[in-house]
């Protein structure tokens, strides 16, 4: 994508192949910090600390961590170590694991010697495909969305959005907004509901500042207003990402998405989730019960971080001294009420004999 | 109820009869200042700026208002003149209208020399009346919640409720919040997941700094975690308050409401909604359509207000300079979603006969 006229990823190799570039996206809106990560730690400490994150990117990343392993020490004990170390950074997204399993696997089939060589290579051919996934989904999202009955009636479509699953989430074009980014780049009208998305505002940080850059029309709205629009008709179709998904078909996503989903379902909106096959995970019956979900600080809910009357980066908190906070990161949409799954080969019911057919077709 | 030690209300006539006293709630949980409303145009901007919120506070604070029109011109014209401007100060929460109707009613019916004399009594008779109504929906609810099955299993009855209709909402005891407060008072095990309340925190800044001083075992949560935690058996039912409750039962409270109704439903979790009569308006058939819903200004989801380093109150901004937000604060909760409301007469269930039938006995 585009920011303000130049060509722009998030995560690309330094020319000496001895880092990995990244954005710290904990500073959007206000900043835009590209900031360098030398070693397997720092990569470490970018997924675990959400300066990337999004169940794609955090995957290329944790692939180019392995990849500065090489250079560290390319043994494979030395490698199973840094991979389960990396995938031990955020445990709900299954593509993090995905990632650096692929990596360990090509690795390990090539002498030693040569793996260090090889190892950015390998990354980056990960971050190019990647880019290929996500922008097929968006033509398959694409098709999908010209087919609803507000293209053909008001002209103008509106999407409701939670979280990010942007190209901040990606290498490039995103998940669930690639088919809008496709619809914007075909000249058709698209408005997107952008949920916040408490407590780490992914929505109203990153997902408004993307669409904002891409010229695409869209309006914050609280994580709470969703079944409010949905049930006034203003609200075409939801669309949103994952972090995982079943054998069944259900859903892990961002915390909330569930709720969305059950709001859809009373209003009869039609509620998709883009998914690269990379987060289908079959060796999961029961989401509900198996998915581990990421619980993270209290301080995400009881503090904020925006730009003061200064114009610096300033932290306040909200609550009182003896407030306690519970902050589970994810939770399960069960298939039922998950309308499509958009993947790059093509838009599937969110079914347990469809996905088992993918996984065959695919591996 | 007890501030530190203090018994407290949260509305209170100066000794002089000159003015009215209130918190300005916006400081809360960081400050606790007490506000001296003088006539009607500081109750107005008490009410819309929501120093004081809450259906029932708001109405008392409505009937003050008209007390202190009072002192100016007693007359029937300035009267109606006065009250019709204060209900235009929020629009979706009846009982600011029924509280000034029935002053004007009363004070109608005395000679226009008496008024003023007579008005401070009405305005804090109809105080008292708030604090009886709530005790009673509070032991009414306090029946409810012991019939659940948790307080037989485990002991511990895990309660979730959203926004705020603790006694700050109210002049003591609250609505939702008075079951709540009288199990505590009778050892009951109660704990209380509270909903954050985004955009404007009500949760996190009031309702859990309420459950604190009273000792109440609470968590705060992301609005966004409730359907998570009832899919997970924690939570035993969801209590709210109202701000409107339609002729056949469908409920209006805070944004996001609805919601954790859909939520409820598709757990098996009771939904119970705390009503005074004085909510009800039988006069909305539809309430989807008919009950107006108040938008805030786009600024409570952009920027937010809390402690900064130095412990004074700061305003830090969200989001990216062109993000455009809109915020609906109030949304309508069908009736075939409500287990039951809580009124001050006793528990009924969201029906249209029950319902006219509660009007027909109050008439």
């Amino acid at each position: 994508m585009h920011v303000d006229g130049v060509a722009t990823r998030t995560i690309w190799p330094s020319d000496d192949r001895q880092a990995v570039f990244v954005i710290d996206q904990r500073q959007l809106p206000h900043a835009w910090p590209v900031m360098r990560l030398a070693n397997p730690a720092d990569v470490h400490r970018a997924i675990a600390e959400m300066w990337v994150r999004g169940a794609p990117l955090i995957g290329v990343t944790a692939a180019f961590g392995v990849a500065l392993q090489c250079a560290e020490d390319a043994s494979e004990a030395a490698l199973l170590r840094c991979a389960a170390w990396l995938n031990s950074a955020r445990p709900t997204a299954v593509n993090l694991a995905w990632a650096t399993r692929r990596m360990i696997n090509k690795l390990l089939a090539m002498p030693q010697a040569l793996r260090h060589a090889k190892a950015f290579d390998l990354a980056q051919a990960m971050a190019e495909e990647d880019v290929a996934i996500n922008s097929a989904i968006g033509e398959h999202g694409l098709a999908l969305l010209r087919k609803l009955p507000a293209f053909s009636s008001s002209g103008r479509l509106n999407l409701l959005t939670h979280c990010n699953a942007g190209w901040l989430a990606t290498v490039d074009w995103g998940t669930a907004l690639a088919p809008i980014y496709k619809a914007k780049a075909t000249g058709l009208d698209v408005h997107v509901w952008v949920d916040e998305t408490r407590p780490r505002n992914q929505g109203a940080s990153l997902t408004a500042w993307e669409l904002g850059k891409a010229g695409i029309p869209h309006t914050l709205v609280a994580d709470n207003a969703g079944g409010h629009l949905m049930q006034h008709g203003q609200v075409d179709a939801v669309i949103v990402g994952c972090d995982r998904v079943g054998a069944g078909g259900d859903v892990c996503n961002k915390i909330g998405t569930y709720l969305k989903a059950l709001a859809a379902r009373d209003n009869g909106v039609p509620f998709y989730v883009a998914m690269p096959l990379s987060t289908l995970d079959t060796s999961i019956d029961d989401a509900l019960a198996e998915i581990p979900i990421e619980r993270r600080s209290a301080r995400e809910l009881t503090h904020m971080v925006g730009l003061d009357a200064a114009g610096k980066l300033s932290e306040v908190k909200l609550v009182a001294p003896d407030t306690a906070a519970d902050n589970p990161a994810f939770d399960v949409t069960p298939a039922r009420l998950v309308s499509a799954l958009i993947t790059e080969v093509g838009v599937v019911p969110a079914e347990r004999e469809a996905l088992l057919a993918l996984q065959r077709a695919a591996a």
